[in-house]
């Protein structure tokens, strides 16, 4: 088959690879559907050192089972299913407790225990606790923008509402999204489900953030650094913002927050952070009690609830995606959105 | 009257100087029946610069109302009151909130705004927000264990408590509390009150994991760092603390304590950190969506109830004062308390 690796900052390549074969009694073979290109994959895009191994990329993916192993009982070959970004078992203490990401039975796609599913197959481990079955639709047939709303719930949709279920956004609350990359927007779409009053969305590419406003931004702050902070801190009369969803990963986006969030408010984040370090003292998060939530998304605990929430129509976000190419296209899609050509690439292998 | 200052790393120092007059309406001035030495205290006794000018010190009271500014309403001469560690005006947005300590009205004892309280008598500004009268208590008659117990309302009971409420505690969690200082202490009584199943101590002087024990513990752990972090490992199957409650202040306790939090878990600070930049990257903090929480007690918020919780005989916090010096005497206090001769020493002027 097909699949996307990527050789350094820059390099992505499609190469010809085994097919993917059952491993575990518990591993599922996926065709893939639709799969796309993660905001998060722009950072080793950005920094990975050049080496001659390639990275396995890729892991968002809808998809239909064409075999499974032999303990697998949820999922059947022909179901057409999403999967989401990470895999678990989905019956530990962990992933009862509604954070799957930290399964010790799970893992990641692109990592020794699973390839990268930015390709024509994938290899899903732990399928009874990963995939969820999408009933009513034939992939064949079905119309590109509700594919495209299901792909999200692999990882990007679901990422932003996992920002502000966490942050438990909720009627009455101000509500400050820092990026208006597709995490931001997912973030924005997700805080309006959850009843947000207001929704300031900070961001300077007007064609994202009119989406954003679209979905329920109530104000647009472009300006970034200490004169976003003043603008928000302006449009708050003062007092900041109960809750401020994170979804960059940089540290200037982390100082932003902290510079917004009101006293005794929350800072969530589901950008991956490209830094360990960052203040948390006096003058940053104690000294006005503010907190901080967030983490890898556990979209399979939101999963089941999503998928029927995009077929009854009531949220569409796959409207994110905004450029689609094929497998051996990828390449292309990886420098568009690098470029900010394209917010989010669906990849149709 | 006397009043204590300090000059620099162990030079506390007690000197005449003019007693405190109402500056603003909504002052009084209060004759301080006890107040004590702080943990947060022995910072400055461990890092002050040598000084020309000494620092005020102390923020803890209770004391009878001598005198009230023109636009003071809830008190009155001879009332016996207990003040919040810091003063705010108790109607803001942020008073509102429960975050008064935030309150933009507000500061904090031993500031410009006003003087320490380690003294004969006290400046409270907004005393209205600030005080809170105790019913039916003679101060002049009260036993000693009474007074104590008041006492620790101002500050170290509540911190403790504030640890416990910000965090979330409640039946069938595991708490860790690190940390056997006062607010330690506190943390464990706090955590007990709201129903937690399992208290982990992590503390190594056993006359203080005594106390804790008696109110609340389940367990101690005495190790530190990497050792500690195992025990507490061990004691919870390997999974964590669902909450952690960090009384120390220092960056190895802030290492403890996202060592140990489960994912998901909760850490949540009252010791003021002597830091601004710590681990909060997906190492730490983000790749098990831990949450970190706390800040300076918004101890005006609880201290109503606490008040009526002490005087009902329902908590004994002030067991943590193990010594009582005069006002005269408080340097070797600020040296026990140092040399851990001493838990928390407090002061009758």
């Amino acid at each position: 088959m097909r699949a996307t690796f990527m050789y350094g900052a820059g390099d992505v390549r499609v190469e010809t690879v085994a097919d993917p074969v059952i491993q575990q009694p518990t591993d599922a073979i996926v065709r893939v559907t639709r799969t796309c290109v993660c905001g998060s994959d722009l950072h080793p895009y950005h920094s990975m050192p050049s080496s001659e191994k390639g990275a396995s990329m890729g892991h968002e993916l809808i998809g239909v089972v064409e075999e499974i192993g032999s303990s697998v009982t949820s999922v059947k070959p022909g179901d057409f299913v999403v999967s989401s970004f990470a895999f678990q078992d989905n019956t530990c203490v962990f992933c009862r407790e509604g954070f799957q990401t930290a399964c010790p039975h799970g893992g990641w796609y692109g990592s020794p225990a699973a390839a990268g599913v930015q390709a024509e197959y994938a290899r899903v481990p732990q399928a009874d606790g990963t995939l969820v079955k999408i009933p009513g639709v034939d992939p064949a047939s079905a119309d590109e923008s509700l594919l495209a709303s299901l792909l999200t719930l692999s990882d990007v949709y679901l990422t932003g509402y996992h920002a502000a279920f966490m942050a438990r956004v909720e009627p009455g609350k101000t509500v400050t999204v820092v990026g208006d990359g597709a995490v931001g927007l997912s973030a924005v779409l997700a805080s309006r489900r959850l009843g947000a009053e207001r929704i300031i969305l900070m961001g300077r590419h007007a064609e994202r953030t009119d989406l954003g406003v679209e979905w329920g931004a109530t104000d647009v702050v472009a300006e970034r650094g200490s004169d976003g902070v003043a603008a928000v801190m302006d449009l708050t009369d003062g007092e900041g913002s109960h809750i401020v969803l994170e979804a960059v990963g940089l540290r200037p986006a982390y100082e932003q927050s902290y510079g917004v969030v009101r006293p005794g408010g929350i800072i969530s984040r589901v950008g991956v952070p490209q830094y360990e370090e960052a203040p948390i003292g006096f003058g940053s998060l104690f000294g006005k009690n503010a907190r901080l939530a967030g983490g890898p998304a556990p979209v399979r605990a939101y999963l089941e609830t999503a998928v029927q929430d995009v077929l009854a129509g009531e949220i569409e976000p796959g409207r994110v995606f905004d450029r689609t190419v094929s497998l051996d296209d990828i390449p292309e899609g990886y420098a568009a959105m690098d470029a900010r050509d394209a917010l989010k690439v669906m990849v149709r292998p």
